[in-house]
């Protein structure tokens, strides 16, 4: 096992299994123009938001259209025992799609169709390619919303396949909750359907759950039934500021412990206000901010907001401003949204080692406030931002990903940080999975049992280790 | 594949594997006083609450009293390759626990502690043994409730294996929802954890909700920890009669797609009302009722209640009466949770065969409606309750145990029903999980390609096959 300060650096996972020719002709016959093996294209499928930028790329991308297309693809290397890479739009944070073993990259972003909208039912279906916002626009006229949102505008697909959740999970839950059924084309190309549309079963094991979270590495999402929720009728945001994110996280840690329905409790930190009014042409006020949404009936949305506002004064809250117009708070979210890219390119050149913590609530200004000491102690710049109503926050150290000293205080920091929530009780990763980067902190955190049984899972499913190998642990078939 | 009457008939899955007398001996030498080879209490661990009545019981029963003990007993059975059977309370519904293989029962009953309430992180962790009412008990002073109930006073390890929910689960979700992480023994007897107490995590594959719902297929559950709830400020019940079960039914399909919280909606038929009323000397009218709990803020109580009155009275509903009183409330739900044991008591020496389907909510009328109709011109008595604000509604037929003609024909009723719902987007079992009794559903439900991978599962986590083997699916080590 290696720690990943040595993986950022010398990359040892890469161990590129050679592509036979055979398969690359066999693909190049079976998709035509859908394959590609041009350097542009393998370049820009090998390669995420993650901190890594030196694998190689792919050996060839092939665009699947069809749930067909992905099985036959799949079959063909599945024949030649190659790595197969499923790749929706590229917003990993964790090097999930890097091909540290070579292969295939199976790019299904252009599986975008919405195939069902049971509005009666609060389902819909969709193709792994449709991102979350390409949804809320197709379904906008029905009442309804589908609320998960990590920051990038990433593929429904990725998501499930990330255990994805985002600023609204605190009241609807994440990919895990939300994700209701699924076709996946399995290590051997088999077409298979996990869950119904039925809200609640009980029937044999939780294939769903199974496979939602697991990267990529037991098969390939090819078709999303996802619960949506009615559009609430009342919505109500409102913005405060706190002189020390001490002060912010103990107004949301009173807000989770009383059970207000909040639906959106998000933090930012002073360096992210910097950056986001930078970005987005803002002029927030550049301290410790809480961003927040209430949903429901009138009634119930004014006495959520009455509550929250007496919690946030005794925390030292100040400017409690609100936004009641719609474009003001989308202006607001898609701030929020962009305060990744906008703390990124606040140092120009930068990558951001994003770290994923998530802890109980009662322990969440211990772990905000001993993370926040040692990041302004290191003099890298950084930026936090959290989904703090569900214990969930992210530093990222925007590092010169040329400074190998840099990187790896950064890693260090990153591991002093997971080191501190596993301790109380928490997770090495939220929301972004653990791709290449995390395999040693799940290790930790699930144990070597744990990880054997996930290993044991892999190889009963994936015995030729073909489906994004290299990722999660470490194993060879 | 064995057809469930057939089953019924015949057990065709009984073939028991020669228990050591080896294996009793090094039990009895470690487990002294715990461990039995009486007739009475083997016969107790060997019969559940399904249909079958004709099944041996296991060889010997081993009373855990700690992890340690269910990992010793698990290892001694792994090495002469015995089949293992965790028992609870003996309340499943699909002979789950049944001894079809032989071997021995698990009785983790005495593993009865409360560990740990974390009320400032609405987290409990609790051994296996412990039952939902026992933990509502245990933590009444706190202001916080545990909400998965079903009929029976289950235990909460034998919950999480059959994904278990009940009337709560249209606002709180089931166990899938509310399990955190487990503590598992492993079939070699090892002690993993998975998940942590924070409430969301990406760290890998899903192994708490693969756990959730194997119904001791994997591994035997010896520690759970569950999200609770802050008990709501305002609670509100109500009941109201229908003319007939289609205009309840679509009240609540109304109700839910309006996306109004209500907390519980339960349906319970005129024949379940007769029994009810017999069994718990009540006098409800001797009609279709719906059953409804409303939590919340006074004023979202208020709210949600007259919402819910005007499209109940819009379909007919009469005679919508509130239950304020805590008393009253606790009556009444007491009734429903007796619904069952009163239905049975109506038929002196009856068993149920219970049907669990659950279907998409905008099909929930069509699917009542026609099982219904069948159960009405069968003749066989029969009761039909039904967490309907989830979809889920179960017939009970009230076979002589000893009329396989009656038997058969109720099993072809189920069969029906069963084809009916999965026609429609559903499941087999919302609720009880699939045991020995619906193992040709589950088959028809995910299909020969589900059925394999879970069995892939079974095999690589379990390979001698000695975690309750026979359940679920075929499969021979």
């Amino acid at each position: 096992m290696n720690a990943p300060d040595d993986l950022a650096r010398a990359l040892p996972q890469v161990r590129q299994r050679p592509v036979p020719p055979a398969l690359l002709s066999e693909l190049a016959g079976r998709f035509g123009a859908q394959f590609s093996d041009g350097q542009a294209l393998r370049e820009q499928h090998g390669r995420d938001e993650s901190p890594f930028v030196d694998v190689p790329p792919p050996a060839a991308v092939v665009f699947a259209q069809s749930t067909e297309d992905v099985s036959d693809a799949v079959a063909l290397c599945a024949r030649h025992k190659a790595p197969i890479i499923p790749f929706g739009i590229g917003s990993s944070l964790e090097g999930q799609l890097l091909a540290v073993q070579g292969g295939i990259s199976l790019d299904v972003s252009r599986m975008a169709r919405v195939l069902a909208v049971n509005t009666e039912d609060l389902t819909v279906t969709v193709q792994p390619g449709v991102t979350r916002e390409q949804l809320n626009e197709e379904i906008r006229d029905t009442g309804f919303f589908f609320p998960i949102d990590p920051g990038a505008n990433a593929t429904l697909g990725g998501m499930a396949a990330t255990r994805a959740s985002g600023t609204n999970a605190v009241r609807y839950g994440t990919m895990r909750e939300n994700v209701l059924a699924l076709q996946v084309v399995t290590a051997s190309g088999e077409v298979i359907r996990t869950g119904t549309r039925a809200k609640k079963s009980s029937a044999g094991y939780d294939l769903t759950r199974l496979m939602v979270g697991s990267e990529g590495t037991l098969g390939v999402i090819t078709e999303v039934t996802l619960r949506i929720h009615p559009r609430p009728e009342a919505v109500s945001a409102a913005i405060c500021s706190f002189p020390t994110v001490a002060d912010a996280v103990n107004t949301v840690i009173q807000i989770v412990q009383l059970g207000v329905p909040i639906a959106r409790v998000e933090l930012i930190d002073a360096n992210s206000v910097r950056a986001v009014n930078a970005y987005s042409k803002l002029s927030l006020r550049e301290q410790p901010l809480l961003l927040m949404e209430f949903h429901g009936s009138p009634a119930s949305v004014r006495e959520q907001a009455e509550t929250v506002q007496v919690i946030a004064t005794d925390n030292g809250g100040a400017d409690f401003e609100w936004a009641e117009r719609p474009e003001d708070r989308n202006r607001l979210w898609a701030a929020r949204h962009n305060a990744y890219f906008a703390a990124v390119a606040s140092r120009p050149g930068s990558r951001s080692i994003t770290t994923d913590t998530c802890v109980p609530i009662s322990h969440l200004a211990e772990a905000v406030v001993a993370t926040v000491q040692e990041a302004d102690a290191s003099g890298i710049p950084y930026f936090l931002v959290g989904h703090v109503g569900d214990g969930n926050f992210h530093i990222g150290y925007l590092i010169d990903p040329d400074d190998a000293d840099e990187r790896a205080r950064a890693e260090q920091l990153n591991r002093q940080q997971v080191e501190r929530v596993l301790a109380l009780g928490g997770t090495c990763t939220g929301e972004h999975g653990i791709g290449l980067h995390k395999m040693a902190f799940l290790q930790q955190e699930a144990g070597s049992g744990g990880v054997a049984m996930m290993r044991a899972i892999k190889q009963a499913l994936d015995p030729d280790n073909i489906m994004n190998p290299g990722k999660i642990f470490e194993w060879d078939a």
